[in-house]
């Protein structure tokens, strides 16, 4: 499996609802800054922690974790973070060989802001991860993949975007299977044609939560979205965060029940690790029933801590499942 | 409060006792590292999370938890981990305004693996730390301190030594208390002459484990090492992990238990916390009892959860001692 995605190191701050307020912008949702602005918001956040994060590269330690094959594809800095970042990516079991930038922006970072009530709203600077393109896509990797997997966070820029085309109509061309996640629903606003073109001409399996598949089809309800997704022959791992997921297929329709939690702590990265499982067991040719069961388990471990990336063996904890 | 210690950024790892036999270093201790051995290091642990640290760093955010005014002096590089370590400190309400080093080392790490039995073991890269020497003593803000606060890792250069006798000797001659912990039995053991002499000379506090403070003495057990603290005519604050901590006098031992953890997570920072909420109370002038109190109340916050400062507004925590 190979994932194409922005290099972040998140920087992680509990913050009351009052300060994303303050920021003025969508709880809950990603919002692009630049630099300026980066600083801005590090002045006025509490004290923070850094931990690895990157939604792609989530779900590539996922996937690692749960005992596959994974690569990473993306762009980091010669600097402090992108040591971090490329430190814990390897540590997690994943191949992540990209030489870093010797100039240029810093690597990326997120600042993740996470209230009370265990929602995160992100703020990212994209950085390095700025200047993925075409010349990024290691089309041997992709071709030696069984699975392509494209984080949408990087429609945000045309070079990235293009990126993507390329790297998908290689995969198609290979019998690599092709994967992308609309990560973002005011990601789909900005780039909603973009997005539904993908999907048309190279995508095998489409990840997004209610409100990201709602906006894509400009539709008002989760159903005329599915059935939107149904008719186009691929498959749609669909979550709906407590209510679990939906798997929806041109005959199929697939409803599994989230995994329970004793206390949630941190959603950051429920989507990244759902797909991990999920992703997990499609390449491993497993049921899609079981396939979403083991992104439910996967993003219930996520979500009972502080992070975005599982702190024990995934292969352990859905051992159940997988033998 | 002013604290002069090394600035550094924990990198924090979870690895088991074959890790640390691995790396052949003393469990529990504090080992030096050099670049190179720090990549080697870095290589061999698992994904980790950055947490800014640095002992006498830890202290003045307890001391500012406690509503104390804190103030911090040591050396940072105008790098990433610098930014972090800054923004930290600053975010947790300590003054920090040391301009960061525009060349020379980065900024300081310490690597921290965290063994299944909470215990923590270190390898510090001093980087840009390893230059604080006695240009770097801000006599003003030395002087108009109420209390000096030492941290004793600093000992591991002549530079770092000389600039602890030029702010002390300053201390003394302005009214302000001089406070030193000895930070680590084999750091004592490296610099027993020169610890002695400073205690003797100039020091008003002595923040000490068991370990550190028979190794100071070259006694056997620890009353002996009592003892011989007592006839100093200053305030000795003895800690004994979880059978509490020992305040001696010259006229006085008073004995004070641990504060009850439901589950001891990481012991980082243990000694800097309960530093923090003695040196609230010492500088507050409440009575020595009630000094250790705090300072129980403070470890064990910073033991039931991963990171070396607290979590919790610990004036909150400790309300109904303080008031």
């Amino acid at each position: 499996m190979v994932g194409i995605g922005n290099a972040l190191v998140d920087i992680l701050s509990h913050q009351d609802d009052t300060f994303v307020e303050r920021l003025g912008v969508p709880k809950g949702g990603m919002t692009l800054i630049d630099e300026e602005r980066a600083e801005q918001i590090y002045a006025l956040m509490g004290p923070a922690i850094e931990v690895s994060g990157g939604s792609a590269a989530n779900t590539m330690v996922g996937v690692a974790s749960f005992g596959g094959s994974a690569r990473y594809l993306s762009r980091i800095r010669d600097d402090q973070l992108g040591a971090v970042f490329a430190h814990d990516l390897r540590a997690a079991g994943v191949a992540f060989d990209v030489p870093p930038a010797g100039h240029g922006p810093s690597t990326g970072c997120c600042f993740v802001v996470v209230t009370p009530d265990a929602e995160r709203t992100m703020n990212t600077y994209l950085g390095a991860s700025v200047h993925f393109g075409p010349a990024d896509v290691d089309e041997g990797v992709v071709a030696s993949a069984g699975v392509l997997y494209l984080e949408g966070y990087l429609f945000d820029t045309p070079e990235a975007q293009e990126a993507f085309r390329v790297a998908a109509r290689h995969a198609n061309g290979n019998g690599t299977r092709v994967a992308v996640t609309l990560s973002d629903e005011f990601c789909v606003e900005r780039h909603r044609t973009a997005f539904r073109s993908l999907i048309e001409e190279h995508v095998d399996l489409v990840f997004a939560n209610e409100a990201e598949v709602t906006s894509l089809f400009e539709v008002d309800d989760f159903a005329a979205a599915a059935e939107r997704l149904r008719h186009h022959g691929s498959v749609a791992a669909l979550t709906r965060g407590a209510a679990g997921s939906v798997v929806v297929t041109e005959d199929d329709l697939i409803e599994v029940p989230a995994e329970p939690v004793s206390t949630v702590v941190d959603t950051t990265g429920a989507g990244d690790l759902y797909a991990a499982g999920f992703l997990h067991g499609f390449s491993t040719g497993r049921p899609l029933d079981v396939c979403a069961r083991l992104g439910s388990i996967a993003a219930a471990e996520v979500i009972s801590h502080l992070g975005a990336r599982p702190l024990v063996p995934l292969r352990e904890l859905a051992a159940d499942v997988l033998s």
